[in-house]
C-alpha cells in the first residue's frame, strides 16, 4: 500500500514505535511520585518538552502538553480571552475544533466574527483587519490548512491584529508544525497549538504554546500536573514519543524533495486535465496536495485506488464523512468540485518512484471513471 | 525491584504493551477516514467500548472515551449538572479531579457542599443526606479512595439521593473498576469515571459512563468524534489497550488470593506494631493498603525501600508532592499520623511470595528507622 493521508494520521516511525514500547514496559512509573524511577520518568517528560520548544524556537516552559490538538485548541477559545465579552475573530478555514468552539462561544452570548478566505485559500487580510476592533478579546487563524496545505502569513497578521487591539492571538499550527519552518517569536504569537500524530507519534498527544507570562486558566483541573495548567496523569509514552517524532520527521524531511514531489504531482494533475489544484497559488507546505477532479465522485475514486493499493484522503478526516466541506465552499469551489475532491498528503519518508507509481495509478483509475479507458 | 505503587500506575501487562506496538505500526489509521483500513480501526474501537462496557454492565453506547479519568471527572462536573445554578455535593475523600472542579465551579458562583467522612474512611451517608436537597444539580461521591482503598456503599447513596432530590449522580470508579465487581446498574448513577493505567493500560486513556438518555454537553467540541460528545482524534492505541487490560486483569485478578495477601500485609503490621491501617474497619478494595506508620518520615521510608528492591507509594500520586493530606486528615489523621502515611497498592499479579520478600524488608527498616536495629 502506498499511504497518502499523512494529514490525517502520519504513520508512526519505527524509532517511535520503539521507544513506546520501552516507555510501557520499563518507564511506566507515575511522574507524579516521588522515587528515582518516577523522577526519570518526569525527567523525560521536561527532555521532550525541550526538544517541542526547541523546534517552534520557544522556552520548555511555555509548552504544555495535553491530550490532542482538538483540546488545545477548545483550551485556547475557551480560556485564552482577555475580555470575557469581547469579539472573538476567527477565519473561514479553520478547523472544526476552533470553527466548533467558537459556534459554542457564540451560543453562549459570545459574538464571533468570521474572516473570508481569498480564491487561493489563504485568509483575506484585509477582511481580518475590517473585523478587528478595540473589544476583540482573542483572534485565532489557522497556520496551515488542514484541507489544502496553504500557508497564512500569521507573522503578518499577527502584528496587524496587535497594532488595532489588545487582542490575544492564537494560531492552530497542527499542519505547520516540523513541515514548515516554524518559529514561534517571528509569528508573534501568544498561543499555538501542536498535535503529535500528524507527524508520526502516535494518537491522543498534542500541545499548546502558551507565550510566557500570558495568563491564561486550566481548561482541566485536579492534581495541577503540567504547572498547574493541565491536569491528569501525563501521558508520558505520548509525550516522549512526541518529541522522538520531531527528531525522526526532521531527520527524513528534505524540503527539497518534497517541493519535488508537489511539483510533481500538481504537474501529473494538470497533464491529467480538468483537475482543479486548490490553493495552488498560495503558499503551501508540500504535505498537502488538495484536488477537485472534474466529473467524478471522490469517495468512488478513493475505492478503487484502495483495490488498487494507494491509499488518498477525501480532505479532513473530521469532515471526511460529511458530504460538506465548509473550507473548500469558502474559498468559493462549487458543490460538483467539492465532490470530486481528493487530499493527497505525504509522510517525509516518501520517495519519488513511490509517488510516480501512486500517480499512475491515480491516472488510470481517473480516466476509467471518465470513460476515457 | 517489586513494585508497590500500582494505585498511581498499575505496570502494563505484556499484552497489552504487544497490542500498542500492532496499533502503532498496523491499525495507524485515522478511525474518520472512510477507507477500509480506517473503517477496521474505528470497529477495533468499538470492540473495545463493548469490553468495557460488558464489563461495567452497561451498553456499549454508554461509553464514552477520553485522555483520563481526570479530563472525564471535570466534564461530569462542568457539563453533568442539571439545574445550572442548583448546589453539588461532594465529599471529603474525592480525588483533586473531582475537588479541584468543585472549588472551580465554587469560584464561579456555584454552592458546593463537603459531605464529611467516618473514621472508617467512608463517606457519611447521613451527612450526604443532611446536605442533598431539591436544589442540589449533582452529587459525586467516590467509589474506591484511593488514597485508603475504601469502597463506599454507591448504591444505597445514589438512591438516597434520588428519592430527596432530581440531582445527577456521579462516582468516580477509577480505584474499583476491576478490583471490586462493579454493576453500573446496581449503582444507579447517572455518570461514572473510569482510567487505563490503573489497570495495566497505558497512561493518557479513561472513559465516562454515561446512563443512556442521560443529557450531558461536550467539554471538548470539534471534529465531532465519541457520538459528539468528545470531539478529537481518538487516541486508538490506548482504547485498544484499555479493553485488552480489562480482559488481562480478568485473568489474573483472584480476589481470593488478593484478600489473603491484604491481610497477610495488615497482619505483618500489626507485628510490627504502632502502625494505624487506614481504613481497615470500612469494606475495601484489596489492592490498597494504607498505612501510617508512627515515629518515621514517609519519604525517609520509602527511599530506604527503593535502595533496598522494594518500590511504595505515598498516598495519591496527585498530592505525593505535596505535605498535606486532604483525604487522610479528614478521616481524622493527625499531622504526625500522616508524616509516616505510606500507601502499598498492589497488581493483580502478585504473588504471596513477593509479598513475603517486601514486607520483610518494610520491617526492616522501619526497625531501623525506629533505632530498634
Amino acid at each position: 500500500m502506498i499511504y497518502l493521508d499523512n494529514a490525517g494520521t502520519t504513520k508512526p516511525f519505527d524509532e517511535v514505535i520503539k521507544l513506546c514500547n520501552d516507555m510501557l514496559s520499563e518507564y511506566f512509573f507515575n511522574p507524579s511520585a516521588t522515587y528515582p524511577s518516577a523522577v526519570k520518568v518526569a525527567e523525560m517528560i521536561n527532555l521532550a518538552r525541550a526538544t517541542i520548544a526547541k523546534e517552534l524556537h520557544c522556552l520548555p516552559e511555555e509548552i504544555y502538553f495535553t491530550s490532542c490538538a482538538t483540546e488545545a485548541d477548545n483550551w485556547a477559545l475557551e480560556y485564552g480571552r482577555k475580555l470575557k465579552n469581547g469579539n472573538v475573530v476567527i477565519s473561514a478555514g479553520e478547523h472544526a475544533a476552533i470553527y466548533e468552539a467558537a459556534m459554542r462561544l457564540k451560543s453562549k452570548g459570545v459574538e464571533i466574527r468570521i474572516a473570508a478566505l481569498n480564491k487561493d485559500g489563504t485568509v483575506n487580510i484585509k477582511d481580518i483587519e475590517r473585523l478587528v476592533d478595540k473589544n476583540t478579546a482573542l483572534v485565532s487563524i489557522i497556520h496551515c490548512s488542514n484541507e489544502t496545505g496553504v500557508v497564512n502569513d500569521i507573522s503578518t497578521i499577527s502584528q496587524m491584529v496587535k497594532s488595532k487591539s489588545n487582542a490575544v492571538f492564537h494560531s492552530d499550527g497542527v499542519q505547520a508544525f516540523c513541515k514548515i519552518p516554524v518559529n514561534i517569536n517571528d509569528l508573534a504569537v501568544d498561543l499555538y497549538s501542536l498535535s503529535g500524530h500528524k507527524i508520526g507519534a502516535p494518537k491522543g498527544i498534542g500541545a499548546l504554546y502558551v507565550k510566557r507570562n500570558r495568563h491564561i486558566n486550566p481548561l482541566i483541573v485536579g492534581g495541577g500536573q503540567e504547572r498547574g495548567l493541565r491536569s491528569g496523569t501525563e501521558n508520558t509514552a505520548g509525550i516522549v514519543a512526541f518529541a522522538k517524532a520531531v527528531e525522526i520527521f526532521n531527520k527524513y524531511c528534505d524540503r527539497e524533495k518534497m517541493a519535488q514531489i508537489r511539483n510533481y504531482i500538481i504537474t501529473r494533475f494538470r497533464n491529467i486535465g480538468n483537475v482543479l489544484i486548490n490553493g495552488e497559488e498560495g503558499r503551501n507546505s508540500y504535505f498537502i496536495v488538495s484536488a477537485s477532479v472534474l466529473g467524478i465522485k471522490a469517495e468512488v475514486l478513493q475505492n478503487m485506488l484502495y483495490q488498487d493499493g494507494v491509499i488518498i484522503g477525501l480532505g479532513s478526516a473530521c469532515s471526511a464523512k460529511s458530504s460538506e466541506n465548509r473550507v473548500l465552499s469558502n474559498l468559493g469551489r462549487s458543490k460538483k468540485e467539492i465532490e470530486g475532491n481528493i487530499r493527497l498528503s505525504l509522510s517525509p519518508t516518501i520517495s519519488m518512484e513511490e509517488i510516480a507509481v501512486a500517480m499512475e495509478k491515480i491516472e488510470k483509475n481517473i480516466n476509467v471513471l471518465r470513460g476515457k479507458i
